[in-house]
């Protein structure tokens, strides 16, 4: 048993419209660098898990295939699925097998290959992450009214407006052009987020993350495995939630309860005080698959009262400089959002942040040594809230 | 963290067609009884896997959708996959979130329902967890295909006969019959065996495992948890492998690597001796999506010895009462086999052997107080070998 676990290699594709390359290849191109960065070899692997959403790909047995193309065999594999926070799901059980003893040393792949699958099929079957049976089939939600419905409630609540939510995409464009990893690498200014007609009222274009290509990867360890590797952060904790299927069951549309549940649960493991965590944190990565649900996660987190996550980005109080720098590396929104991949991408960020290794534009400051990963799937179906640190957690 | 991981309760649905009850009710089948057997109420419940694979239904997103309907949220959950080692895989996700510290409390659901996907459309998305791209997409192997490739070879080298094949559908038929969650219940004869047209030589209709619709559950808990509960087993070891995806990347027809690899594990941490295991056993449940591979299993477990397997059922020495009591709930051929579900129908059968809770006429004889079970995805894509024991492990 490893109380504590660290993340000792990461890797990461470029994300995008990646037709030039299949699954396999798409997943060496986060494999290869994470096997690197933590100087190992595939014999030092115990097990490995695969991110991976996959209702879009022909291929269902990618643990199988990487097990051969990437010569992991006969190590032991599974996949896992918790719509678009597959890739923290992964993450969880690399961590729970080596904090069990079950494991030394695992490989977490995310990877989605999302732009095989033909439009609006992909819309529908992402959609389908809702819940299938009532909302999506009877009523047609799909993803994009699904936020919106989150979105306009804050904006009738709190006061916020469309321009609000542009100034999200402004950010995460902005820092997205630092990111050579990711889909969109140019800036957009307010006026041109307006510009385009509704995709699902308030939600432009440029509210919307993208459909996305792509892989991220990270080699997790035990204490013991890790003592002698000289990059690494640490897993402080991590939380958990899980959300009713159907929206009309939630009795607020101005948070999601589950990603609230899951952050109290990393907070309270990691010892960190609830009232102002953002004091305990030096940025964070948040699932901003919409432009409103980053400013709705900004509150469910704490770092702004509720009502008041709006003000902080008005006065970009989520800027590299400001009260907490939240998606500095793009974001689902600039950096693309490959559902398995997405959280395994906030991991290989919170390595680059706190080991100062972000490129040059999107280092945040390291002050406290900790850096925070918000994966949401569905519509607050799942939430996972992960607490990466600098230094192993003091008890 | 805890040390030692208890199933303090199970829960078993009908298996069959079941096109009487949707999603949400086919799983309460089996979670209720689970709660009611464990003596729990779902506040106990720290966090819940899903084992499902899912490509046939229209739900995605059955942990959300349990959560609601079986009042489970906010706590945390998780699909999990491993081709029809599903089962078993969601099973380690909750072993090691309790051996972690990270539960106390994990409730682990299997459940498939593949009646309604259109045949032959089952068949394609069973087919593509092989090898999509290549052997599936390019020779048109469907499973069948797959396993009869073993299953010739295993006549070739070793001289079975169809007839032998045959003796393991007549066992499992024999204690199918006797098991009132089976699919099928009723005995088959060697010549009813013979009868019907191939399927793939040299299997015929009740050579192969059905198309089931069905759930399972199981409660997990804690050593400090568990200290007061009457009936309760052991988790003693699980040992985990992956094959290459295509199967002419193997070196051998008559085993599946994986399996050795995974059962060797789980014996070298359960403290069994490799050389004669079912020495230390009181029966096991193993695979068998085909009868062929119900042979090839014995010696991959080292229950015979490489081409003795065939002599094992000849002499009858795998049904109750013999070297060791193999199936005796029907096994995947006549139970049934909704593949998300039988990894952990595999668990409820250990709980119930080794607390001699088993119907009439299907109860082992419980000396050792160990009880295995080999769970296999694809054609040994993925290997699961779990090892139950009515005490704790002696280390």
């Amino acid at each position: 048993m490893s109380e504590n676990v660290a993340v000792i290699g990461v890797g990461h594709s470029k994300f995008g419209s990646r037709k030039d390359v299949n699954i396999p290849e798409l997943a060496w191109e986060s494999i290869k660098p994470a096997l690197d960065s933590a100087n190992i070899e595939q014999k030092d692997i115990d097990f490995f898990v695969v991110g991976n959403a996959g209702v879009w790909s022909s291929e269902a047995a990618i643990p199988a295939l990487m097990a051969e193309y990437a010569d992991l065999a006969p190590k032991g594999s599974m996949r896992v699925e918790a719509a678009c926070a597959t890739g923290n799901a992964a993450i969880r059980v690399g961590y729970q097998a080596i904090k069990s003893g079950e494991a030394d040393v695992v490989l977490v792949l995310g990877i989605e290959k999302m732009q095989e699958s033909p439009n609006p099929t992909v819309i529908e079957l992402i959609g389908r992450f809702g819940s299938y049976f009532w909302e999506f089939e009877n009523f047609g939600l799909t993803f994009p009214g699904y936020y919106a419905l989150h979105g306009t409630a804050y904006m009738m609540k709190y006061g916020a407006t469309e321009e609000d939510y542009a100034r999200v995409a402004v950010k995460n464009h902005y820092y997205g052009a630092k990111n050579p990893y990711a889909q969109f690498q140019k800036e957009v200014t307010i006026e041109k987020v307006m510009e385009p007609k509704y995709v699902a009222w308030p939600f432009k274009l440029f509210d919307c993350s993208p459909i996305t290509d792509g892989s991220a990867c990270v080699i997790l360890a035990s204490e013991e495995f890790a003592k002698d590797v000289e990059d690494k952060i640490w897993i402080h904790s991590q939380g958990v939630g899980t959300g009713t299927a159907n929206l009309s069951r939630r009795s607020d549309f101005t948070s999601l309860e589950s990603a609230r549940y899951a952050a109290e649960l990393a907070y309270k493991r990691a010892g960190i005080d609830m009232d102002a965590p953002y004091k305990y944190l030096d940025g964070a990565n948040v699932h901003d698959c919409f432009t409103a649900p980053e400013i709705i996660a900004y509150e469910d987190l704490r770092f702004a009262k509720r009502g008041e996550g709006v003000q902080l980005i008005r006065d970009e109080q989520t800027y590299i400089g400001g009260r907490i720098p939240v998606n500095v590396d793009g974001g689902l929104k600039a950096k693309g959002h490959p559902i398995g991949a997405t959280g395994v991408s906030q991991a290989v960020e919170a390595y680059k942040q706190l080991l100062s290794k972000a490129e040059p534009g999107r280092q945040a400051e390291i002050k406290h040594g900790r850096w925070l990963a918000h994966n949401v799937g569905g519509t607050g179906h799942y939430s996972y809230v992960t607490i990466y640190g600098l230094e192993k957690l003091k008890k």
